[in-house]
């Protein structure tokens, strides 16, 4: 392809909201324009490269199986309906009525519609399991979108659904797409690290994330350094294991109020009772529209959201407000605590008017444990001498993991190391979700015995244009990108310079030649110094720059130029055939 | 590919709502699958045909020098409002707003939007002529989605737009694009007519659209038989050439009212009055929120609204309401007419509170006539006599062309042939656009004298979709649908007939030998009677079918049969590969 055909859209400056790497060379080499908040335009070289990701993705999703299909992106709001996420989506589903006011939403994802699909086709055992993937457009309503492709609002997705007969079937498939994760992104040359991640949210029984390590990435991971053990983590999934196990020491001492004045946190009051952080049992409470959710945790450590949302079933939860708090704990915020709560797990309280279930949880590192201090459901008050099971009751089987993991806690699979934190953005998702909208849509299959037998589903999501920008993040210097050879727009930038009609006119067919053997090229044939396209290579980054001048009209050589390394070499012309 | 990694979703039944073909068998053959009214999902071989299309469409359009790009599909309102189309497009476009509020409409077409990426990269007339294309989803919330992908409200189209500093590049581009489509059309093997087109709408000055002939379509074409003329038009643009000339007889009697009590329509006051239809006047009346459009025509035609609306220049024009009739011709509806008139062009009206401008036009098939009869813009009155010039007036200059053409009037160009009629689907369109968006957008260049120089424009589409069934309505028989090689998800449909394990074994074994030499086909592996095999082969419709059965393993032959023909012949399995 020749710049005369295909111009370049190279730019001089950064955008001005462009904050990380790939966001500020994509624009500036012109390969993406931003046309609104969270929406970009692919320039010919960026469409180039997204076209040959999606071909990556979809060569390896042939070869494990997996079958593409397309479904509608405007979806009839029933579907969402029959699944309750209609609802649960909230703000961030893009929703429209049609000019007879039925309602539709852009697909933030299709687990609803393929499943749909899959009941109008799917009748018996024999047909599983089947693994339907589509490469189309998603729409999320992102709070804020940033970082360019990375988190934005359109942007093309990567879907599978795998639908079985039994977990083990799905366990399979499930191995099968890690395994084809683990080669596209080899192919796209993206180092990634696969990690456990939460799946509570989707009802599933397991899920891991392909993440690419990146100081811009959004979601935190907790990694235990050991090479036998490789546990790696989504913070917001990792088990909570203690660096010291909690003191288990116990008085004989009752439970008794004392007065805190003007102390609140669990910093204030320790340092006003010289007591331990550790000994203290920190009160968080939530609430929703629905539900007011308490939770008892160490002293020392913070909640985790997700894990608070996935136990105790409530999406949407935020801080409660001062009512909700003073309702259940009888006192201004800062005093709750669990020895003679005012409510108890399923009672139904009424703040300003609304009607809302109470869920309180316990975390499991209070358990059997003494010597506690807390909130004394009082103003200005503590309570100290707490024993669990005597003053308040974990009850069998709800000794929940509420607490965040951070960096230097114990890794909960061997116990032996600290974790390490690492920052990563998210390119890929394998999924078990398991029943939730087979059931929703009721579908099953005959079995082997002829019995109906409800499926069970996986989903397996890999963004394209995140992908696209992540090897970016991945691959480049203070010059510009260094596309690996599998994404590339083009293999070579070749650049001529000639003095006279006639040099050009031989540099023109050499340029022939090499497209007459199927070399992937592009020539700047642009009338420009030499200078502007030697920068413009270097910006648009294919791995390799081809320069025929002077040196080629003396000495019949040209120069080729290795984009990563810089490192320059002199060769024939026909050395670029082998 | 086996029918047990790729199912077969081949149906008993036609979908209910199914009339027409290709929307019957894509359905019954497993191909599209209704989600909702207008919105279809790609089954396995569906998605493949598609992508074929695609690439056939992509091909050549880079062949042809077209630059792909990807535009965002949800479009910020603001590009809509600047040209005035966030209004005139009225219920078709279907919008929404965000979180913030901010309105979007999912883009039916994207002048405006590759209008204002031109605007962010062309500043030269060194970037000329430059032609974007690119392949995509549009959304048009169609009153009546029908016909299967044929008219639905999600859909691929390609289309590209061309930038250039004057007519003459865009003549050039157009007519490479022309000929861009022809190829297109004759490798996706669809016989095609390309017709002059109506260009008024999007105020350009040059259209034509490329029409499958097929009884199921939309359109009307009219053609003039004659092989030297080749003149073909879409009926709503064909200029109206009447096959004997109108009388431009005239006497000196006065005009004359004339009473006509309970006679409204041409046909009943010809009947009355005993004069011919050809002598008559024939009042239309229509309107919209801000004008009344009067047009008078010949009274034995009828009005052409699509030129009505282009000379008009308003759109979403209705019948006028008998308040407005009454306003303009002071008489309930029936009895308008251009004498004595109540109002004059550019008069400003108001009906029901709305003010509306009052448009008149005259056809010109009026200019220089007498002995004429109209309404009487009085209650059951008629006026006989009239003479243009004399009683009223055709400014020199507005004798416009405002009658629909029809099946046996003259030919408009050779003026030798009567018409004739054939009705088609429209499957592409190319379109000299003009300067409506680049002015809109402000979108002009350097030119060669350093002066700003604003860019014309041309547009060109293609659905894909629709292309794609209007492959299966020209290609299909009783049995099912007959691809053309180019189209067709596989080349071959093979069917295995063992009666044992090693049997089945053995031709296993042929198909990898098929694969290895990376041959198209697809094998029909599924544990069924050959007589379902053999009616899914036919009804799925790829080119070949190839049978391995008894004579295979008596005499080493294979059957192989052509699906368009149904012919039928023995081979030896090796000579697949020649």
């Amino acid at each position: 392809m020749k710049a005369s055909q295909t111009p370049l859209f190279t730019q001089k400056e950064d955008p001005k909201d462009a904050v990380v790497a790939s966001h500020k060379l994509l624009s500036r080499a012109g390969y993406i324009k931003k046309q609104a908040s969270g929406f970009y335009a692919y320039l010919p070289f960026g469409y180039i490269v997204h076209r040959k990701i999606e071909e990556i993705i979809r060569t390896k999703m042939n070869k494990y199986g997996a079958v593409e299909t397309h479904l509608p992106v405007l979806t009839p709001a029933e579907l969402w309906q029959v699944s309750g996420r209609w609802s649960s989506m909230g703000p961030e589903m893009m929703r429209l009525s049609d000019r007879h006011n039925v309602n539709f939403a852009l697909g933030p994802t299709h687990e609803e519609s393929i499943t749909w699909l899959a009941k109008q086709y799917l009748h018996s055992y024999k047909q599983l399991p089947i693994n339907f993937y589509q490469i189309g457009k998603k729409y999320r309503d992102e709070i804020r979108p940033r970082f360019g492709l990375i988190r934005c609002r359109e942007f093309v997705m990567k879907d599978a659904y795998s639908f079985h007969i039994d977990d083990a079937s799905l366990e399979e498939t499930y191995q099968k797409m890690r395994e084809c994760y683990r080669e596209i992104f080899d192919e796209c040359g993206l180092e990634t690290l696969s990690v456990e991640a939460d799946s509570g949210a989707m009802g599933g029984s397991g899920s891991e994330e392909f993440m690419v390590p990146s100081a811009i990435g959004e979601e935190t991971l907790l990694l235990c350094p050991d090479n036998d053990c490789q546990y790696r983590s989504n913070q917001e999934k990792t088990m909570f294991k203690p660096q010291t196990p909690y003191s288990s020491d116990k008085s004989n001492a009752a439970a008794e109020r004392v007065d805190t004045p003007d102390v609140k946190t669990v910093e204030e009051v320790a340092n006003f009772l010289k007591a331990e952080k550790t000994s203290f049992i920190k009160s968080v409470i939530y609430e929703n529209s629905s539900a007011v959710v308490l939770a008892f945790i160490p002293g020392d450590r913070d909640i985790s959201e997700t894990k608070l949302k996935n136990l105790s079933g409530e999406a949407d939860l935020e801080m409660a407000s001062p009512e909700s708090i003073e309702k259940v704990s009888s006192a201004p915020p800062g005093f709750a605590g669990p020895f003679e709560l005012n409510v108890k797990n399923g009672d139904e309280i009424t703040v300003q008017g609304e009607k809302k279930n109470v869920i309180i949880l316990y975390d499991k590192n209070l358990k059997n444990r003494g010597n506690l201090i807390s909130g004394g459901n009082m103003a200005d008050t503590h309570c100290i001498n707490l024993q669990e099971a005597r003053d308040f009751i974990i009850p069998e089987g709800e000794e929940y993991d509420l607490v965040q993991a951070k960096e230097s806690d114990l890794c909960p699979k061997c116990g032996k190391h600290n974790l390490k934190s690492t920052k990563g953005i998210e390119v890929g998702h394998v999924f078990k979700l398991g029943k939730k909208y087979t059931e929703a849509l009721d579908v099953s299959v005959l079995d082997a015995e002829g019995r109906p037998s409800t499926l069970t589903m996986g989903c397996y999501g890999i963004g394209v244009g995140r992908t696209l920008s992540t090897i970016v993040e991945q691959n480049y210097d203070e010059k510009g990108i260094i596309w690996p050879e599998s994404a590339a727009p083009f293999r070579y930038y070749m650049i001529g310079i000639s003095k006279t009609e006639e040099e050009k006119k031989e540099i023109d067919d050499l340029y022939e030649r090499l497209i007459e053997k199927n070399i992937s090229v592009y020539y700047d044939d642009r009338k420009e110094r030499p200078g502007i396209k030697f920068n413009d290579a270097d910006l648009t980054g294919f791995p390799f720059q081809i320069t025929i001048g002077k040196n080629y009209f003396e000495n019949k050589k040209i120069e080729l130029k290795i984009r990563k390394t810089m490192q320059k070499s002199e060769m024939a012309f026909e050395e670029l055939f082998s």
